[in-house]
């Protein structure tokens, strides 16, 4: 991919060439040579006072919009924002290029905004790899706001919880999802809920729906909860004011999360590398199982036997 | 969990019997005592002629009152019918257990059904371990055809496109999600679309802009898509015809299929032991890493090192 080495991509990216910034994220996606001196770097040089926000909300519900407005909202306030986008194309097109130059629309002659989409492969309900290794890079780069859109799918994850600080649940009026997917758990990561498209008659139905909905919480639980019509610009500074309310509750978690993040991240990468060896030893075994000669389960627990953790 | 000895339970099982079948799948999805012999036992006398149906769909499609339908379409038959359904319940809450209740419904009389519902826990748009598990005892125990809900999360996601036979998503009209669904790839895994609530204007609209949204396909890729009123029980006859036409359709690729069930499993069954190892070590890195002497990538790393599979 690049030809640049990556002693020289550090210096540069050192003076904040946003460029730069976008070779090392492709670099990091496409598992290139120097992904790993490039992420200790990004990682021993990241800001840890930045505010990452994840987005997320189900098809429909204007997020792409929002989204835009509130890196308006924040470059108002002269704060730099970087995005990292999720789309979520089929994996057999190339849907998230396409989505990157769509989106950067109105902010492409913006410096203090910078948005890269990812593909979403392997981030159901929670966070790719990719996004992981964007977020260091973003954080190194030095942005004041980091949004992070991820995928809506009215399912409790908790993994993607700790890698934000504020998550944000967009949710419009007249989508059956909307209640079930405050039901089916998301409450428990939302920290702002989002009735976007306010205007809507239907609205005030899921406001009421959204606040009964937290009546068994203690307070100091319930997420806050705001209506907006992005098209309009409308309840955005309400947003903001609550995305800070929410991120002051969470600061006691700050130290908590990053402990979840670094574990989930040791882990992740050393189960990576087992996957190789391990898809080995799974082939081995694919004949023995389909003649009969073992079950699966019987195959796991031989190939299980086999691996040792040297002290 | 269940006091009565394994080698019991198997031989009730082999008799038939219902109320034992219930018990081995709550010993199994409890990782109860005897797990490993039961699932060896399930695994061993599978029957591999049932027809294993895929049913999925965004929420509020009126998928329970759909499955309801073809339900007693397949009884009448003369199929008997099992039912794994994941509800998209918060792991806070005990969902699961209620929903069984309420769904056995219609059916609880009926010798010829067995509905169980499991936890959607870790299964975000795949299959969780305990339908896995589920399925092959279901398998053994006979059922002409096995219904295996899963959740609809407008995402393509191919594992579970390797436990069935043939994959049904419910649409339903005038949902937002329906059409960015059946472009985010969940094309490439359904074999029968079925538009429910079809009496709805809307239907026109989601059937051509489904249809046209086929056009790029060769012919013989095509999903099959059937228009439904489940409620007024109007074009089952014809799911049930697609359904089949579909099975035939997918009828060479049940070995592959079955090779990528037989890795799948192995390999989970692996990471599953090897996790309880990893978290160890993982704890072992976290100070040196929280401390700054090492990045989460150097400390993968080192763990990695120390990681042998023996020959």
């Amino acid at each position: 991919m690049s030809i640049i080495p990556t002693s020289e991509l550090i210096e540069k990216l050192k003076k904040g060439d946003r460029r730069i910034l976008g070779k090392a994220i492709t670099l990091v996606e496409n598992d290139g040579e120097g992904k790993v001196e490039l992420l200790d770097y990004a990682y021993r040089t990241m800001r840890e006072d930045c505010l990452v926000l994840g987005i997320t909300g189900a098809g429909g519900a204007g997020k792409s919009t929002l989204i835009d407005k509130i890196i308006l909202a924040y470059r108002n306030q002269g704060k730099t924002v970087g995005v990292i986008a999720v789309d979520p194309t089929s994996p057999y097109t190339g849907g998230a290029v396409l989505g990157d130059r769509v989106r950067m629309g109105m902010h492409s002659t913006d410096t203090g905004v910078f948005i890269r989409s990812l593909g979403s492969r392997g981030a159901l309900g929670g966070i790719s790899q990719a996004s992981k290794d964007a977020l260091y890079l973003y954080k190194s780069f030095g942005f004041d706001v980091i949004l992070l859109e991820s995928l809506g799918v009215g399912q409790a994850e908790t993994e993607i919880n700790d890698f934000v600080d504020v998550t944000v649940v967009v949710l419009v009026p007249g989508n059956g999802d909307n209640i079930q997917m405050a039901k089916a758990g998301i409450q428990e990561i939302a920290d702002v809920f989002v009735i976007n498209k306010a205007d809507k008659p239907e609205a005030e139905t899921v406001y009421i729906q959204l606040i009964t909905s937290f009546d068994n919480l203690p307070e100091n639980l319930r997420p806050y909860v705001v209506k907006t019509v992005a098209t309009e610009n409308r309840g955005l500074d309400e947003l903001l004011k609550c995305i800070d309310l929410a991120l002051k509750r969470q600061l006691p978690n700050r130290f908590r999360k990053k402990k979840e993040r670094v574990k989930c991240e040791i882990a992740s990468g050393v189960r990576r590398r087992f996957d190789e060896v391990l898809s080995l030893r799974v082939q081995d075994m694919l004949v023995p199982v389909l003649v009969g000669n073992l079950t699966p389960f019987e195959a796991s627990k031989q190939v299980s036997s086999k691996i040792r953790v040297e002290e």
